[in-house]
């Protein structure tokens, strides 16, 4: 491996805890209307919705609209599976949307992605837009180069043209990039495509049960423990 | 005024000195092959390419192209003027064009961005590539949320799109957005889209003999004396 040259990073899951994150808010929501909701089964209903919601525009039958947009849209249809759509109005339903904005960050995330910027441009690559990710980082304390990802491309992962879109903003060849993710899918995208890639296990991004990306799946660049592993093994990199 | 929730920034002239800073790179660039060259003159005929070389992609004569190889195209042509070619190879030509990736912060920059970081979100608005400002920022020590301007637009200021898109991207109206620059010409483009401006001079930009910009020429949001000025207005404002 030679060190590359910026690092970008899958931000839902391998940077911040969305599900108990988007629980905490949704439960918040509903105790303000007296009303009481399985909030982590809210919270992986809405979060199904996301890939069907982006196939779309991957496929090109719809124009690209930011995250923001489909995450309201994926809210409506989650209420109304919970019956709770008269609970809120419409500004208070935007409001809600907006909890993919107030992610809490893994406890290491934040200062692994200090010390690895000491070593490389940092840039998220995220499904997100750059009004969520700013925002989000903001939250969660994440210190970027530049926001680089879906808006940029005006696509969504795994299309081919978010990753050459982000490698290309940094004016770099894919071998001198890098992504960064706990999902095996998205490190395929990326390999497919000529960057390197690095992997560690988030085992509890979708709960206690999760069954799916507990290892890595793929001859990643990089296999890490955690995100503390991986940064140890950039930083001593030549 | 109120307060604007993000301020997006002119990079060159107002946060960097970009003459001094390419005279200086020039100057070593020729000394080290021996050459002696009016280093500033050089800086000056560089930076007066600048404009016309955007021209025909503002007007949709020529498709986006980032400001990265407009300023090796300049290069040429500015080498050429002081029949210099043949002084560098091709590699050090693109080296030498990379010098806009290092250019040195005025000295009240870095500390004002640090301190509006407190009360808004931050993003330059620059006709530079997000490759470009990326590394400048590295450079300058400049913290960003994310970085916006020319090539999220594919098109170049004062085109309107570049203002739109970055308040687009900011998810914000503009009017909840305020471009800061030194230069009147850049405010009177964001001002006719509704955004908030903010204006401080730079007197020294273009040398000591400079003409234009020394001050306001518009009924600015905020005409500040300089930018730690601009900062005080601002984190004052309710």
């Amino acid at each position: 491996m030679v060190r590359p040259v910026a690092l970008i990073f899958d931000v839902f899951g391998t940077l911040v805890d969305w599900r108990t994150s988007i629980a905490r808010q949704v439960a918040a929501a509903f105790a303000a209307k007296g009303k009481s909701v399985d909030a982590t089964g809210f919270a992986d209903l809405w979060r199904a919705q996301y890939d069907p919601s982006m196939d779309p525009i991957r496929s090109g039958s719809r124009a690209y609209i930011a995250l923001d947009h489909l995450h309201l849209e994926s809210l409506a249809t989650v209420l109304t599976a919970y019956k709770a759509t008269s609970f809120f109005t419409a500004s208070e339903q935007r409001d809600l949307a907006r909890a993919w904005e107030r992610l809490d960050p893994w406890p290491d995330s934040a200062a692994a992605l200090l010390s690895l910027r000491q070593v490389a441009l940092l840039a998220p690559c995220s499904n997100g837009s750059i009004a969520l990710i700013s925002r989000l980082s903001r939250h969660a304390a994440f210190q970027w180069d530049c926001v680089l990802g879906a808006q940029i491309a005006h696509n969504y992962k795994p299309h081919p043209s978010v990753y050459l879109a982000s490698c290309a903003a940094l004016g770099l060849p894919p071998e001198q990039v890098m992504m960064v993710a706990c999902h095996n899918s998205d490190l395929a995208a990326a390999a497919a495509l000529g960057l390197q890639t690095g992997f560690f296990p988030r085992g509890r991004e979708h709960g206690p049960n999760q069954q799916f990306d507990l290892a890595a799946r793929g001859d990643w660049t990089i296999v890490a423990r955690d995100l503390a592993d991986l940064s140890a093994i950039l930083t001593k990199a030549p």
